[in-house]
């Protein structure tokens, strides 16, 4: 049988992390969903459902989301688009710019999705090794992709570069730059005002991880209202849904909620990067709820294989660069206690 | 600005029916809603939504979904594909079978998402005029597509045809043949059993229609297994939502509510039909929940602005073949009623 086209024959997918059976004993720290609830309200808009909501068609650009938005970011709701995930939005982007002679480039190590959907579009991938330290690759101006892709905060290695060096970027950038910001509700600075500055940049955001919802699929793109109506052309029509609208539109703006959650996980997050380094682990400080440890005593591959047979789930890529780190979501206070006390185990043996 | 491809530059993009806002005076007889409510348990399901639920990533293969589907179809969950409403498999479909050198092809009229997608993909779409009665083209074998579309009902014709006719079909197509049975769930017969003769036969269901369900976009298609496997490659990893998977999986398995609304529709279908009939519409008999109407006296522009006005709305599509019909998706007794005086007002102007 040789239905699909040859690029999809070869293709072997993209691997999301295990998705264990949640039970007690279970501690999940390997998708970087986030540990505490999403806001109450959001739960009081899922369960007010009506069943007209369902019967209907959703709004096909889910307004309500994009007005809720644009006040949050300062701009208007034309410089908005709503996806199905950020996921979608990565998806639509690469249909929308990139084919076999309009290639995509992107420092590496970065976020593994990016090449599957490069072979899905058939289109070449310029990949740019960062430095030790994971600063931004000169040689990424220059390489006359259509599509440049900047994670930032970067996963999965947690580093951030500054807005100037993006500012900079943008600028000497041909085509279009993506700055894919899933995590950056985790750091202290974000790119929306490019997005106003430059015709070229689509910042891109997940309420997955911030607002606790990666159950329910919604991210939304920031960009000049001429690539947000390009990026409209290319969506389904009907791409986010009426109960995800509504769950999306109440978790943003309940600001006061969102404040509290984050300053919860950047608490632990310092607490866990410091438990682990006096571990032996080197970590490099975090701007996201996730980090990147490597241990100086003892194999990534061995201690990943000894917290899975703990029911203790992190990430491990067996990938050049990062085969010797172990990517590990900041958890509660709990399920980082009783990490750290498989690992003091682990390490002692 | 020039940064998209010139193929995307030049999309018109698809243009969904209006979505009035709904007040009790609107009639809304334009996108093919179901008019009666999803079943009780479905909203149950919905409101038993848990924080973690929310919270972390949903099952990527929709697994509890597959396998209710599997049952209802007498098939395996390895024979199902769950998909953001059923135009994202549309989408995934010409992804991974159409590219410049693999177009697609399918009898017209039909959904007119369709050549949208062809050109969203970059390939060539073969279009092959039904005759008057909407009997299956012989031309639409032997076109080379890779991919061969019958929407099967169709839309926006109403007709449908034979189980045998697209076996023979199946059989004398090179590529592969994707039957899209959206509105199937109005008709006698579906061609699941297709499926599973065939290697290169995909079915497409949605649950928008039949279920009542159009607000949480939610379909499903079925195949054999490697086809599956190779249109799981293409899709998003987490492209349905756990409050959708939660409420389509509640639907699926309500068969008595489904086949009391699906009765229901047929019984308004039949005296709807009747009584434009005796307003002098030629009406073509319908296996969907709506009707494609050609007035014998009254221009069909003229009828849709002056219904529209009446904060009435059907569809009328601008095109050739159809520019002189109207669709009208079978509503409530009560619609129904509101929509047949008004014509006979208009009509008798």
């Amino acid at each position: 049988m040789k239905y699909f086209r040859e690029n999809i024959e070869k293709a072997k997918g993209y691997k999301p992390g295990i998705q264990p059976l949640q039970t007690d004993d279970v501690v999940k720290l390997n998708t970087n969903e986030n540990p505490y609830p999403p806001s109450p309200v959001v739960l009081q808009a899922v369960k007010a459902v009506s069943p007209d909501q369902l019967r209907r068609y959703p709004d096909p650009l889910a307004n309500a989301f994009r007005k809720a938005a644009a006040e949050v970011n300062d701009l208007s709701a034309d410089n908005i688009i709503c996806c199905n995930g950020a996921d979608e939005l990565l998806t639509i982007a690469f249909r929308a710019f990139c084919d076999r002679k309009h290639p995509v480039a992107y420092p590496v190590p970065t976020y593994s999705l990016y090449p599957v959907l490069a072979n899905l579009q058939n289109c070449s991938a310029i990949e740019i090794p960062f430095d030790s330290e994971f600063n931004l690759p000169a040689k990424l101006t220059g390489t006359g992709a259509a599509l440049t892709i900047v994670c930032n905060p970067n996963a999965p290695t947690a580093t951030i570069v500054s807005v100037n060096e993006l500012a900079s970027l943008a600028d000497e950038t041909a085509g279009v730059l993506l700055l894919d910001e899933a995590y950056v509700d985790f750091a202290e600075e974000n790119c929306a005002a490019l997005a106003k500055n430059f015709d070229n940049v689509i910042i891109l955001r997940s309420m997955s991880k911030g607002y606790s919802l990666a159950g329910i699929r919604f991210g939304y793109a920031i960009a000049n209202p001429d690539l947000i109506a390009g990026l409209m052309k290319v969506k389904d029509s009907y791409n986010v849904d009426a109960l995800a609208i509504a769950a999306a539109t109440a978790a943003i703006k309940d600001r006061s909620y969102f404040k509290e959650t984050i300053e919860k996980v950047k608490k632990e997050r310092k607490r866990l990067t410091e438990k682990l380094r006096t571990l032996e682990f080197e970590v490099p400080d975090s701007f996201t709820n996730f980090l990147l440890a490597k241990s100086r005593t003892y194999k990534a591959s061995e201690i990943y294989d000894k917290l899975t047979q703990r029911s203790i789930y992190v990430r491990y890529f067996d990938s050049p660069g990062l085969n010797d780190k172990l990517r590990i979501t900041v958890g509660t206070s709990e399920q980082n206690n009783k990490l750290l006390s498989a690992l003091k185990e682990i390490l002692s043996e």
